[in-house]
């Protein structure tokens, strides 16, 4: 009995190797590129990191293709769905490829994001969001995604949440790294 | 005839000024944006800016848009056009929306760009070009336009153009402000 434990055991001890190398074959895949100078988008990994409706890419990134400056994602949108109210201290802008929706805007110029403006947002439209002012991005439509390029200076993101367009600037918690970056980076320790 | 001489003068002046005016509205319009937050990119200022067979539209730009920590270009090359071969001091990412072409790839870290690398190029592909590495991007199609957006750091751009491929990089001529941005931007005086 005692050598068909330890069979036993070797087999799980196995299993779970296996298992554990696939993971980490899965998660090296998406914090460092293939080294290839010329990608196709359609074999970049891709994920909805935990969000019904959110498909995210990572065209170019900090994380996998050492990007100091820039990075560019690729995001689409099921009707309904949406990003949280968040903001964050760098430039941003949006490229919307197809589909349509809408675009809270609130100010960082007063303690709360305030009453923010709303715009409709369509295929072949731009907008840019301003340094630190609170926004949100929703597909209100209710057949098609809405799919975006998103480009952001100063990678990897530091993303403050809100959890409504009433909660004081000072209270919106950072997520970092962010979900696409948080396989790959470690998290700051806290500060004493 | 005095006071027709004085005629003929005053007309020719209110046209030299209207003209004027014409020429600078037309200058603002590319110099600065609306205003307007979400804005069709088909609405925004198009020029081949004097070489044929390109469209070059600043979607959010340094000039127009006060950005200051990236740019975002679409660009679109007819069959059989190019870039000049050049570099520049920023990182940059190319999502190569459609049509097919090539990249041509030199080096930085010798005194020539060297022996460059050629890599097709394709719909839905994208790459990156290191910081400071000459390169050149055909439309080496016979029928269809390669169209590409264009994302760099650290805008306005300032450009370095090769004559040929085997011109050393200290002669490489700096172009600034670069074509999209000289109708707006000052030249720097040169230095004494």
């Amino acid at each position: 009995m005692r050598s068909i434990d330890i069979g036993s055991r070797q087999i799980a001890l196995r299993l779970l190797f296996f298992v554990s190398s696939l993971l980490s074959t899965h998660a090296a895949s998406r914090c460092s590129n293939d080294g290839s100078v010329v990608r196709n988008i359609s074999e970049i990994p891709s994920s909805n990191y935990g969000r019904d409706g959110l498909s995210h890419i990572t065209i170019a990134g900090a994380v996998a293709d050492r990007m100091k400056e820039v990075e560019v994602w690729l995001q689409t949108f099921a009707p309904g769905t949406r990003t949280p109210i968040h903001r964050h201290s760098c430039e941003e802008v949006f490229v919307v490829l197809k589909g349509a929706g809408t675009l809270l805007l609130g100010s960082s110029s007063s303690k709360y994001p305030g009453q923010r403006q709303e715009f409709k947002i369509h295929a072949n439209s731009t907008f840019t969001v301003p340094i630190n002012d609170p926004h949100q991005v929703w597909n209100t439509g209710e057949l098609e995604d809405l799919q975006m390029l998103v480009i952001i200076s100063r990678p990897p993101v530091k993303i403050f949440i809100y959890e409504d367009w009433s909660m004081p600037h000072v209270a919106a918690k950072l997520k970092y790294p962010y979900y696409w970056d948080q396989e790959c980076l470690d998290s700051p320790k806290d500060e004493l």
